[in-house]
């Protein structure tokens, strides 16, 4: 299987590569390094990603900016990390390589428990969370030719311990929770699920 | 109590407004008519309006414009009417709002089952209110002063026939139902919480 990985050089994009490039044929995207580089937040950057890349089976995106910071500094401005990074980043990456994918391809997305579970300082990734799994619902009745969406939702992810003060009494998801759950979304049939641990 | 109606020209505006004016200071806001005129995609056109209308109770927003139509016709460019409309107008009338509003006051802004239950055209929708309902989550931990939030989320709304044909199997909300949603948020306690039929 040809997987693109997007943000591949990322704490959960590097571990994807990893258990992933044995068994199939990876191509590596991040904002600066990788296979190839690209800037989610403008369409024609993820054009030319899909242009390079060529026809694919599965993308995996592991990239979401979103802004982190109190209460008090979220305004219409500072909303937009989470807007044009994780939300619009994500969605043009499916409604542009739809374009590239093969038949009975799949997309797999990542959000995250703040959708449902908020923190302070982070209700503009509760957003774009929420968006891209309303997003992954809706694409799913709507995608042709056996394609299938699904988005990823873990919780505070192990490898990122500096996270956890933020999340107090949320149980870390492990790296290899992770991997099975984007296992869950790649090899299986399922379509327009969030996947959680 | 003083409450603010955004959208208070059309189908779910109108009744709320003939319903709450009775026993309460309402403000109309519309994008034509009304007591004040707002375009909620521009940050200075809300700000304005809230001057204009000073010191308030609560508000309601029922304004939501999202991309409706076929899934080849969605791409970065016709996400944005959900985007900047139903998802950051509503947003930016809570960011600007909460410096306006009196303590222990209440938003309460509008969602829809399309979140959770897709129909075929409506993905923009889905999305962007996906994105209001993670907020309204994460808004409710960091809001002062006792000020809280929470969407009001119906079907297919009863006075609207013409979108009947677009919601196959779903059990139109009825005006008096949406009114007793509005009013658990207006003049409950709770906060967070998206409120179903």
């Amino acid at each position: 299987m040809k997987i693109i990985i997007v943000g591949a050089t990322g704490t959960m994009g590097t571990y994807l590569v990893k258990v992933l490039e044995n068994e199939h044929e990876v191509i590596k995207v991040a904002s600066k390094g990788g296979d190839i580089s690209a800037d989610i937040t403008l369409t024609e950057s993820i054009e030319n990603m899909f242009r390079q890349a060529g026809a694919f089976d599965a993308l995996i995106s592991t990239a979401g900016p979103t802004f982190v910071g109190p209460w008090s500094k979220l305004n219409n401005e500072t909303f937009r990390t989470g807007v044009e990074g994780k939300m619009m980043g994500q969605i043009n990456l499916v409604l542009i390589g739809q374009k590239y994918i093969n038949p009975k391809g799949s997309f797999t997305l990542i959000t995250g428990a703040l959708t449902d579970e908020p923190q302070v300082n982070f209700a503009n990734a509760s957003a774009a969370n929420g968006a891209v799994e309303g997003f992954v619902r809706a694409a799913a009745i709507e995608l042709e030719n056996g394609i299938r969406i699904n988005a990823v939702s873990p919780t505070v992810i192990e490898d990122s311990p500096q996270y956890f003060p933020y999340f107090p009494g949320e149980i870390p998801t492990t790296m290899r929770q992770l991997e099975c759950m984007f296992r869950k979304s790649l090899f299986g049939k399922i379509t327009g699920h969030i996947i959680k641990p």
